[in-house]
């Protein structure tokens, strides 16, 4: 079984009509999208059909991430939007319960406290959600949101453990005039890595996961600097400080690389049993690969083609690993 | 022979004293540090037996990036600050013309015109430095500098080429709270690449030279998700578009990597013509390596034995392409 | 013939889910909306069925002012935006060329210069709109922007006389958590009315003729007030001042007002001459009013009911002050 | 008996020489202004004799409210200031028992709990107060006071019910650069009569009076807008929805208008029950109407005119409200 | 003949009341003060009479300081302020021109350039002013006005130059919650001695006068501070710098100390050459001295007793020296 | 014996190499600074070989103000530096304690509470030293610290009187533009005084002990003005007030004058017993005064020619005040 851990929702117009009048009218019209059943079914039919080109089974769906807005005001505009959102994923699981599985994102807003997430993580543990979207960059490039490994977030880290929830770590929308929201993607993956490991929180909640995307940014590829900073006594540390390559498999990564060179390094830095197959198909990587005939994002054959992987490592790639991180999946199993 | 093209200035506890006094009277006191001739030869010779120690022949010494403060107030600060490091080198140069080259820094300040950098560009030319580090987030991350593709930088591009100089791309300090500088360092020089690329600076100035530090930040390993962006059409993309892996090789990258599969990767990705020696030691690289026995900047050996470079290959990332990128470096071949 | 001078556009979902991509990119993905003839003629004729309900021949369409975000940032998102509404009213004037003409808008951004707008506005002329919708408050209710009075408008008044486009005088969003957009609709046209009598704009431009939405907002109302203002010797009055309600018909009025007693005010105040018909429907207006069975925003009926007008003068606020304002109308009479 | 609620201080310039003292020493002087006994009852003598004049038997006096200052620092200046007014009108009352009752203002500065003006309102009930001026503005045009329906005012409503006062709102000074402070009072009382009906304040607190300016600024006259939006389904509303007409008469309004048709209009909207006969006299309106040779606020005869106006209503108007809005009125009866 | 160089205007309570309303109404009233001749004589009258008291021939006149508000906005405020104290000034010395001359203020605005006050330099000049006050904090310590040795005061500097003015430095109004506005004249006259000095001013505009108020602020005190710091080597010093003795005779200073010790130092210091009689009387040095019986601010005889003074310097501190600072003084010769 | 009760830390580069690393990596590299035992022995024998030439028996240290940074961001690099600082002061002490006592710097932050300087204003006791530095301005000239009368200060001012350690008020650096930090010192100081005399901190904390530097800024030479201020009526004073002369000596104050004239104002106007012989050398008065032959700051024998003083005041202040202001100097007491 082929499960894609990273995935975002595709839904109609008229999801982001709703968003576009919210933030328009700052909140003032209330209500809800209107969003009908046949359009829904449209769209999750569409994926479906995407997935079966590329043999997946089952997609971990979450709201497109640049959409988020957390950095945008008034804030009592993300509640409404992020319930939208969480709903039409939930919709959608609906539709398809074996071939989707839901993955939240919270209310949470630049400069407020990490519990306005609260009401809408238990909403999520109701609807069947296996896992919670958390943007690391609140003010989405225009200001400074406390990194991860912050006591800002312990609050959440705290209620995610309780609720036994994973997080995926993926930053949204970006405004700060330097990068792309795409960029940014990298840019935050590599901050949320570097600042949790620099701080108590894996030493704090032994039991919280954090998937990565995009391979861990730069982290990975920039192994070497962090190593030899863990052991260096100028910068406090030494020979008995833990090993970076030992810090690293903490995490979890996804495997959104697109790019053959990039997944073996991934996968021989932090190991096969710390990656998760995931493609944000169709997404940002869905344009054809003139080298291979296929569009950029269709890893799988990549990843079967690895001979230095066994065949364990690539089931726990494929699926093993998914099913550690997100345990809520067992409901879903119908699709295996 | 074995060019080094990134390394830093070893200097004497008095010119970090001037520093300090700087930061401290605002300018008040004036005057230069007082760097005795003997403890900057003690300085240098200690520098050199490192280079001795791994093989290095010639190294190309820029200031201590995280030193030079370009967004501390009051501004006027900067510039006496610049040229104590500018004077350092020079004279850390003229001790030792076969082993050193200088890369220099301009006073640029955060909210400045790039123009107050001139005067001491023309100077470092004078002075026979071969290069130029720039800093591309002059706001040291609490801010918003003009990313290196915006016109902000044109006077300086048309200045530099005017000049024949090459820029070293190298961020400084990071007061942002949420990275270090080291972290900053990977972060600026991916937003340097994808702003660069993204804009029109090499249509309009074809003949600058730009070297990318550390690999290139996290470019070469996510250079699937830039190569698919290129082509996408949904991001204005197409398959006419040029490819992003031919784009990527409008710079040079040096291999401050510390590691066998980044450094691989970055070979295979960019090529071997467009990637230099650069170790940065010694620098927050140089500890021990426990699986190696030397340090982790100790990468001579590691780029020797990449059985996939052929000599020339070689050649190239040890001496040519830095001969290549900074020409000034022919007054200093006494060292071959 | 009946003409409303006051309508917005009626546009499909995909109109307002390429603004929530705007948003939420920054401008990353560029592109336009994706709006099929089917989808567009389905919207404007769902709108010309509510016309032909209510008697209006013809209708002024404007985009819908509270999407039109001219204080939100980065200000690049806001020329695509402008010109896709007025693309699409563009095509759905083409549609009915007999019952709809355009008024546009342009891109104002808070704290940019007005010049900003003209290539849009040069662009309207070419795509045959008659007119062009003003925002007076560019920072929707955070900060401060010239009021209409001010110099910072004095380029675009005298490109618009060039042109010879009145102005729709009409407030966008607004985001101060006082008031609603719609509340701010009010207090905006209100501070319009009073601060470019308070100013030489009609000394200046002579020939440039505005239409105040809404009635005036609370000018007709609070009319005794001004009118002792104007002639108050502490207040730089006195008995040789221009009298207010003389000032007051510098102006041109919409009929939005919903309330016959109000409609009374308005037409005895500021004289029938200088009244357009308008409805703003459907709009917040189209909610059934218990007491008449038709919706409040229905008040053909309520104008012509009134004793006090006469033949002529109901004529000139149905028809002939449209015209005098709006002179490009002659290119749509086919409708009448 | 002719009651007009709303009229303001008549000082002697000594008043004001206090004021200028205190913004320019920043309360470093300290003290109270001097006004000698004489000058006072000059002063108040020449207001019994406006009063005469036109036929007005008692006024309500509050401090002219754009001296009020709310948004001027440092906050410390504001207690001396307002205690000097109020002390001020404790004395014209004392001088005229019979043609005088005290409206005072309380020290609430912008960005202060409204707590700060607990004390001084305890003092106004010991000094036989019949009611409290509150300016719903406290940035005075210059930033964003949580409009009258939020809970930052509840402390002072509650403390209001307590001591049985009720409010009279009326905006004080603007330094926007959009309004002068005249036309900002006009845009404050509409902010305050819709954000407190968008509220719960008159469900929290039943009994609380309040009495809006110069004929509640817009809201009579855009009155069929806010009917429309009270029952539109797209904004919330709906068929079950409270009448806004209902709403609008849970305030009392003063006939501050001046000009026949809007005070034909409040009454007709509102109800004669709801309006208090008010002139602001002397004050903005005392310029001679060249229509009526009278002052523009001298609206008596306007209002004795009404033919659609009831013996009862009339009384209601010119008395009877007033007593019922301010019953702390009947220790000045000796005036009837 | 005794000329009290260091006087302020005595005016009545109207001319406050004007800037209590000016500062309320936001100068929305317009207008000037209404000063009636018999209060302005009987103001002008009981200072002459001071002045008689304590053996004062001749006064300089300037605004009250402390009352000119040159950081309050909106600065349109600033320039009727102004003008109404020069003309009150004006009709003063009308009224008395032997015992009074005229000290103007200009409208100089916090974060303006100097040249908004060049118009109403000219006529201070056209009305027979000797000479201008100058604050040197715009800002009235909330902000950072460049000090009187920067650029920003070239202009001014170059047009009192060219009308032959001299100014008084004194400071203004204090808002910094730090200080009083009294206890700020001595900082601000401090700041102003030492940044001129560090400064060219003098070497640019060599015939510029200056006379620094309250006896030079705490520079002649601290006089061997400045004098160790101009010789010393570390701060750019040396034996051939100009002494800052000498460096300090550049200003003049008036007299305004109130100890005879301070006066002593201040004599000795600068040289009785560069010391002008001044009082500041009436003022906040008119309390009784329990020492002396006579008030603080009643010198004469100190500065009388003073047996180190030669009768020739004591001529030249009395009168003399002002009018080297002060040539239009000659106008006023009447009084001798 | 003669106690010099105002000098600073003589150190050698690498605590200051120690403190520009620490600005530029914002504390990532951790660690204290690296002074070697005989770096700083030849430092402190140097500065015994300048008291010797002076006749100074003891000095007490504190750390350089102006380079203590409470300003700098971020906050977290203060207490490492301050630390520093202290630490190398107690070795100073430790290697010549009959010549050395400490006084402490505390890592108090602008916009921090005071309670965050506790820590070490305990580890200060248990280290002997003997006094606390207090910098009144901890935004450095660059916004607006509460002044020292201020309740912000009072849980130091408690802590303070419990461990019975005295304050040494002396600013640090100052980032304003308008002065120096030099300049700033006398301006703060005369801040210090007049704030904590305009508040209750003495009636509070009566055994609070108050050094202030330089001779006490400017107010022993502007007394006459505070005395006259104390007693005006207009400013709250009158003839009960408490004289300023009295008040003033509630403080002690440094010697720190170079002037022969200053000094004798200064003894003569706070008394004798209230003034510490100081002399802040080696520092900026160590310049060579053409008329003496000696260095500005060597003014021992100043105070020894000053006739006016009686054999038993010259020993208060070269010795007694010094231990009745830090008892705790009697664990120095080897050096007499």
């Amino acid at each position: 079984m082929i499960i894609d851990a990273h995935a975002h929702l595709v839904a109609p117009d008229s999801l982001y009509a709703f968003r576009a009048l919210l933030l328009a009218d700052g909140g003032y019209h209330g209500g809800t999208p209107k969003i009908s059943d046949d359009a829904l079914a449209e769209a999750a039919a569409g994926n479906v059909t995407t997935m079966d080109a590329v043999g997946t089974d089952l997609q971990l769906l979450s709201p497109r991430p640049f959409h988020l807005g957390s950095s945008m005001r008034p804030a009592r505009m993300l509640d409404p939007w992020v319930r939208a959102n969480n709903d039409t994923i939930a919709r959608t699981v609906a539709l398809h319960p074996t071939r989707f599985a839901g993955v939240g994102a919270l209310p949470l807003a630049a400069d407020e406290p990490v519990s306005a997430g609260f009401a809408e993580l238990d909403r999520l543990v109701d609807l069947g959600f296996v896992g919670v979207l958390v943007n690391p960059d609140l003010h989405e490039g225009r200001g400074t949101t406390p990194a991860l490994g912050d006591r800002y977030w312990y609050p959440l880290f705290e209620r995610l453990v309780e609720r036994d929830l994973p997080i995926h770590v993926h930053s949204a929308g970006c405004y700060s005039e330097r990068e792309t929201y795409s960029e940014h993607f990298v840019t935050e993956e590599s901050i949320a890595v570097l600042a949790m490991l620099r701080s108590a929180v894996f030493t704090d909640f032994p039991s919280l996961r954090v998937m990565i995307s995009h391979g861990g940014g730069s982290v990975p590829y920039q192994i070497g600097r962090w190593q030899a900073d863990a052991l260096h006594p100028g910068l406090g540390g030494g020979p008995d400080a833990e090993r970076f390559e030992t810090s690293l498999r903490r995490f979890w990564f996804d495997s959104v690389l697109h790019h053959p060179l990039s997944l073996e390094l991934l996968l021989r830095t932090v190991g096969a049993d710390r990656v998760l197959f995931g493609t944000e198909k169709p997404g940002s990587g869905s344009a054809p690969n003139p080298a291979t005939g296929r569009d950029f994002d269709d890893i799988r054959p990549v990843i079967e083609g690895f001979d230095f992987l066994s065949a364990g490592e690539r089931q726990a790639v494929f699926e093993d690993n998914a099913r550690t991180v997100f345990p809520g999946l067992k409901a879903h199993q119908g699709a295996s």
